[in-house]
């Protein structure tokens, strides 16, 4: 399976035109979404399908065949290459064509205290269920190390104290690095991230916020919920930009909370949803299905 | 705006050749969705487009542009039939291709005695909120009479007293047939429908039930509800075929309910579920976003 | 059935005492709710009994027996005296009580252009399934006149075409003070209110704000949510106080929405919310299960 | 803290009675619920209190002073035959009065080959989020062998294979008996019990089903609710009873679904459900909020 992701300015015809180079090298299209932003006249189309299915470079046998048959093996790259090629071709100037082959995505994850959100993607992951490889997990303190080597990921303490901010944000960096994580998952990090570190892995970094976003910014949201009263409580998974708790937001849930419940009991339940939130946007984003609009994604599920 | 409807078997290539009839008539597509059953192999299209931004038939000016120039008025149908043709030439022989112009679908309502469906039908009718025409509503009790008419809406009653079943039915059907709806809604007309009935108006007819359906099929399913301590209760509109509660469902939603709920209590609190719901599902039927797949339906939200 | 609330600092035996003072009355007790907030030590209670049950003032014959015996007519106003006396005896001294027996609560609800709302009350009112009165609806547009009319309600147009903000408030205070209600509804009032008048009304003004606060305050929350890219829109039904969508929030709800939604897709949508968390608002004020406590409120369900 | 928990026929003065004995004894009151059942005119009551506020048996120091002071360590069996003695003076004669002092539960699981249940409970346990002891797993499959050990939970394997039902159920009984857990949790247990094993542990077995009972009840729900094409699936956490899929139910939760999932993916985003619902229950189990009432249940949240 591969998968077809174009983003591009609108104009009539553009469907027609892309479908028309896949059905060239009969490719079998497998799901196809498409979006066009009416603000922006961005257009967004995600399809996928069985690459495998094309027929062999200059023969009629497919691909597939040719693999099983162990005769030449087909260059799938020069296939990609091809694809897009004729894809610029049919496309407005600006567009971002990305047609990426199956692959593993490496994912690194950024931890404090709290177990409920690494946990959660450690036990997916250990059975099968987490649509990437948790390389490793980095955290300003040893408390979830056993958690995490019981699994068989490596962990990783970059320790705050003794140090300044700039410092240990420095080592942490050259921890991910080792790693070359494809993004980075910030499963209760409690450490506010300078640009610098922001910038370097743009539009990679996923954060769970424990709040119903934009109520809330900032520290203690589920004590600001219940002085505030309200009667929901939420979380929220976003893209991280240097604007706190203000990047694209990926997915959100809610709970009903009420007045016997103290800002302790809200967290206690907010955790559940918490991770929910979080390993679906994961889903969503190591599937390849977000794309940026501004500071909105679009999402095709 | 005028939408295109196609289902057929899939085969490769549906998507590229359907657009290609439509950008040949340089017709904007505003809005597309297309879904592949798998188990069934049927393909599925919705394409909204701008229809007045087509030349007129055989000049180079939109349809739009000659109605406003007022001169010759533009033959839609002549290009509608032209369309419908092209694609016929693309498409598999058991093709169903639908396209149809704006137009104003007609809605008869049948009640019985409970006011919240009618009365949420006739208020966002009233507001221009409800994408057809109520023609009449008509039940077996007057109860709704005074309601329906301070709307503008004519009422019938039906009456079942005195006369036998079929008999009643025969001059329900006669009643409806006066007004020639496209769609009956069953706002909780607590009637059993006769096989006759059901075939003389199939896949027109929609129902709202009480229960999130297939839990609690039948008659009082709040009471069904409280008898095996369920938490959480619901509502389900649906198509009406002779297996009774059995009919493909369109739209469903839920509430939570506790044990100081008692029947009573969760029939009130269903109310709110069932009209919404309802309301909910007319409006993906009316703007013509359902396809019969089997026993379900495919929604293009 | 009458309704006891009551409010005090908390201490040992408050419910002892409580119940002891009813039970020595014979009054039976249908249902009953009590809450200490920790954080301020206060003690919330709200009881139903059925104060017919309750012996004739110097006899053994219950009041519901001397009524329907027609003989003396026995003097309800005295019982509610006694009790409130003795309940004083055993409460602490900042201790509200307030001893309701059965009546009419009399509701006014202000309006703009939007139907909803006020479509919505109008209606559960016309059936029964509104537990209060409304006595009139005043709008600063005469667009809901046909509407509430259609109803049998009063409707008044205080417009504010031509005269400044402060006259027109005050013709609206005239025009609310000659029906003496108990409570305010702003079902999609689209007017800022003055201190003044928030003073005048204290406690007893309901609004329905249209997003999850304290996400989206102020005017637009339908297009700020669109801009934030948010995956669920919500409203909120509460208390008005001097602090723009600040006051004690009664009741709120969310669904879900997605890229493909426009700002006026959210509207649509958000109404179906925003009149349902207003009616169950509505039912939890005015059956007096709302306690202030703070900015919070305390629901006893 | 310590739990009261009572049950018996309603009758006036009930609460007032209770709450006399817990005056007389100084002890403070933190939450109180009671509900009586209309149907069965059943009156339930649950309080939590702090038992060590209680004066020592025969003088004026509280219990927890006392014990601190280490003098003489008075006897809370002691108060709590007094009390519960007391209780019995005012109470029916059908009463249930359950004084549990603070103690540790033990839970056994039982499980398959499906790791997400019992992931979730026995990493809530190891990081003190699960209110009891899980003191084994055990499973007719070797799966889930290393997981439950690498949290530092013995595992048994009872095998199902070469022997008959009986003799399986037989060795999974005396596997159990040896660890005597007060409640058994069936975390996808994929077996079918026999009545003398649900009866060996009446009221003590909790299961997880994978679908909003009761529809859908017995084997594949999601293939069932795929064909049924439902938008809403669910999972139900109940009691087990003779009657399959038929015990009372303690939780239920739901998601929506459409047209575009398969069985397969209602399964796997059903998973989220059956283990939030699944802990959310065994929360509300082992802190002793769950009374009988019929096939029902009374929750005191």
């Amino acid at each position: 399976m591969a998968t077809l992701r174009i983003m591009c300015s609108d104009r009539t015809g553009l469907v027609h035109g892309i479908t028309g180079v896949l059905a060239r090298h009969h490719l079998n299209i497998i799901s196809n979404h498409e979006f066009v932003d009416a603000e922006s006249s961005q257009f967004f189309m995600r399809t996928e399908f069985d690459i495998l299915s094309a027929p062999a470079e200059h023969g009629s046998t497919p691909i597939s065949a040719a693999i099983s048959a162990n005769t030449e093996i087909p260059n799938i790259e020069s296939l990609q290459a091809h694809i897009t090629d004729e894809l610029r071709a049919v496309l407005p100037a600006d567009a971002s064509i990305v047609l990426s082959a199956p692959r593993t995505t490496r994912v690194m994850i950024l931890v404090t205290k709290e177990y409920h959100c690494v946990g959660e993607l450690l036990l997916r992951h250990a059975f099968g269920d987490f649509p990437a490889e948790i390389c490793a997990v980095a955290g300003n303190y040893t408390t979830l190390q056993t958690l995490t080597e019981q699994f068989g990921v490596p962990f990783h303490c970059v320790s705050h104290e003794g140090i300044t901010r700039d410092e240990q944000e420095e080592r942490m960096m050259a921890c991910i690095d080792e790693y070359q994580p494809d993004y980075i998952v910030l499963a209760k990090y409690m450490r506010i991230l300078s640009p610098r570190f922001v910038e370097r892995y743009a539009r990679r970094i996923v954060n769970i916020h424990h709040s119903f976003l934009p109520a809330f910014i900032g520290a203690q949201p589920y004590k600001q919920a219940y002085q505030r009263g309200v009667k929901i409580i939420g979380a929220t998974a976003h893209f991280v930009t240097n604007d706190l708790d203000e990047g694209p937001i990926i997915a959100q849930n809610v709970i009903p909370v009420d007045h016997t419940h103290s800002p302790a009991d809200m967290a206690q339940r907010g955790r559940d949803v918490e991770k929910t939130v979080l390993a679906r946007a994961l889903n969503l984003v190591l599937q390849e299905r977000v794309f940026f609009c501004g500071n909105r994604v679009i999402l095709f599920e």
